[in-house]
């Protein structure tokens, strides 16, 4: 682990310096307007611009002796020794929230810290960091966000700040949370096309190509694991063609469901944004909305004829504010959670502590052994084709006599939560199995075995025969 | 404590029947409109409504056997002994966030649960009903909303849902508070007037009604207190005014630094929406956005000719959740942070075990002490009037010759750390002391006469005599 106090007492001298040295300047009167309030907001990132603006002033705390920070409670990853442990419930795999790692949870009754002090600056600058690792990004240009909210507040930021009203946006159709953004799209004013596969199946790149031959789009959005139903959809050459046959348009990913689970290589696959939230994959309680975007749709958002069409999901408003705290620079825009962020940090350590290639090949050998199993049970996936289906989650069809009414609570009689179905269509007719994180990655649990073994007796105990 | 393990049984039980019954009922394709959609969800407000909707399937959890939840990490009361306790760190007495009682922040690191188990539910549900009795409200037709964001997100939620575009809002300007409720309303098409006050005062009564007499605004917003100067604006003489003259006009309050250490008693003074966050007076750590509207502001935002104008912060979308979460029935719209909510519920608990006034009382008397400190130390504070000043917070001028960049490390260094200044006009010349929650209310922990003294000797390291 990085050498903790003094690295921090280093960032705090210098923060110390950058806080007395423009004490001398003349004071400048912040501007009334928001654009002007903003604007100095961003100059925080220029070390010589005055102190006196209600922002740069909240880094007086950055003065605190930080050998006073107690050493028991800084950041821990999962080999250091845990004593906190939880007690015994009914595992948790839905799909998200997912079961959460001790150190994680550990983390979340962090004692109470300024938002601006300089370990919590450091904190959520390191986590902004390792988001781009968690993306596999090094384009200085592509910036990440970490928002209190919930995932879905990721669908406002892409709404009101990278499509203008009236602009056109195609929404490739895969279920329940696809239909949702396009609602959130619409809210904004976009002109939304949804291009609507059958249920289990996603639309395919020849009907895609024919779509974007059709019309010019702002935007397309891709819901990578649609949660309603398993699908996954291929981003690698659907990006490839969009960049071939509308090369302006912004591609846009609906993550929630796969971001530390399922590969994505943002920059080599030409991604402009990617949305998700905390609890799924990346295995930190919920509460964030996590989001990356590329240098092009960042230019997208700068270069708006009209303001952002939100003030909480402004990117305009929270951009400075991210890029001052991956820069170890206090700022303020809205009150961050440090309880949350400190979970979040710890998360990402776990996650990046073994390369994330390593992590999705885990997640894809959990899921191949549970489709197996689910195969051999002689069920039926609501994805059919192997290659659209997720690695985090698997929704099965009931067989005919079995209802999810009485099979779910025998299942959590046995110790294993799984989720009903939500997609409108087909609801009542199958449940859903959550496997990401600790549950599938962690060889001590036994989670997955525990499951699948659950799955098998409560078919049996209901009458159904494989 | 209510016997927490047969109630929650008992609930399981009747939830399973809700979700058994319907099920003989023909299936009902869920429309494809948004409207539409979030009609479906309002309607689990009535019990014979077919369960083949995306919401009401994720009722299915509900029939987890709630015996097999543990019984040591229910929701416990400072009273209970609770053997976490927090690492040696110094005092946090910024204007919030604030220090937290023990029992919050074990309720922070609660196991992974689903955010429709029943368990969970009965948590948001009480959370829900204990807010009334925090605004000390009886009106059933006044709503609670408890959104995971910051408290910023509050301004959204009346900027996109209680004022439309085009429409007039009176915006009583007292800081850096008022300002930034100002720019969120104008971000959503609100015409703003904005009535400001010099620095350290607010509008006058007189003021109010002269600019109510010159305009119809559909709403007027008051900062109850203003965090960047510590301003108090007494909310019963002006919400009668406004009554009086405009009774047409919402009062709205922005209660981010007031709520639950200054007096709101909602109903009889007549307010139509408070706005707060978690991590004040209330005692949890950031991350939710708490907020508290009227039945008149609840017909507002149903009467709109024009949708809200955002998504996630759509009232249109959470009342229905909030309405069932607080009825006991799971529900979804985006997913809500359940560590959080277990947060806010053991804060909410520890509030509401003593009559409220007896809180808003102790907050008083340990601010009169403070400001009496404050004086006897030849010391001013922005707020000149005592009746215009906060009991959460003081903010105050420093000596001629002592520079916040000095003193706040003095401080630190004796384990107590202030905040800087943030109005814009006098950022470098004052300091901020919190003192909210645990920190007056614990006579066990010390923290005002402890931050006194640390003042008081700071002070006088920096040459500074009274």
């Amino acid at each position: 682990m990085v050498p903790e106090v003094s690295r921090l007492a280093y960032t705090s001298r210098s923060a110390f310096r950058r806080v007395l040295a423009p004490f001398s300047m003349p004071r400048q009167k912040a501007p009334d307007n928001p654009a002007g309030r903003l604007s100095l907001i961003s100059r925080h990132l220029a070390p010589v611009y005055p102190i006196n603006t209600p922002y740069t002033v909240e880094r007086i705390p950055d003065t605190i002796d930080t050998s006073l920070l107690p050493k028991n409670q800084t950041r821990t990853l999962s080999t250091t020794t845990i004593k906190m442990s939880q007690p015994p419930h009914a595992t948790l795999l839905i799909p998200g929230p997912i079961e959460f790692d001790d150190a994680v949870l550990q983390s979340m009754s962090h004692f109470s810290e300024s938002h601006v002090s300089p370990s919590f600056v450091a904190t959520f600058g390191e986590t902004l960091s390792m988001l781009r690792k968690l993306f596999q990004s090094t384009d200085s240009s592509a910036q990440p966000f970490v928002l209190s909210g919930s995932g879905t507040l990721g669908w406002d930021l892409v709404a009101s700040n990278l499509v203008e009203a009236g602009e056109d946006v195609l929404v490739l159709g895969t279920g329940y949370f696809s239909d949702g953004f396009a609602d959130c799209l619409r809210v904004y004013g976009a002109n939304v096309t949804e291009l609507k596969a059958p249920v289990g199946t996603k639309p395919t790149l020849a009907e895609v190509e024919k779509a974007l031959s059709e019309k010019k789009y702002k935007a397309i959005t891709v819901t990578h694991v649609d949660t309603s139903t398993g699908v996954l959809s291929e981003l690698k050459d659907l990006s490839a063609l969009v960049h071939k046959v509308s090369p302006d348009t912004l591609i846009i990913v609906d993550g929630v469901c796969s971001v530390a689970c399922e590969e994505i290589d943002f920059d080599a696959w030409g991604l402009d944004g990617v949305v998700t939230a905390s609890q799924k994959a990346i295995g930190c309680p919920a509460g964030l909305s996590i989001s990356f975007f590329s240098g092009r749709a960042m230019k997208a958002v700068e270069n708006r004829k009209t303001p952002p069409a939100s003030y909480f999901a402004s990117m305009k408003n929270w951009t400075p504010i991210m890029k001052n705290y991956e820069a170890k620079k206090p700022s303020y825009f809205a009150t961050p959670s440090p309880q949350l962020v400190h979970a979040l940090h710890t998360a990402l350590s776990q996650i990046l502590a073994k390369p994330v290639t390593e992590r999705f090949a885990g997640h894809k050998a959990a899921s191949d052994k549970i489709k197996k199993a689910i195969s051999d049970l002689g069920l039926k996936q609501i994805a059919a084709k192997p290659d659209e289906q997720a690695h985090g989650m698997t929704a099965i069809y009931l067989p005919e006599n079995v209802k999810g009414a009485d099979l779910l609570p025998i299942l959590a009689k046995k110790g294993v939560v799984f989720a009903g179905g939500i997609h409108k269509e087909i609801a009542i007719k199958y449940i859903r199995f959550g496997h990401m994180g600790v549950s599938v990655l962690d060889p001590n649990r036994g989670d997955v075995d525990k499951a699948i073994n659950a799955l098998k007796e409560g078919l049996a105990e209901l009458g159904y025969k494989a």
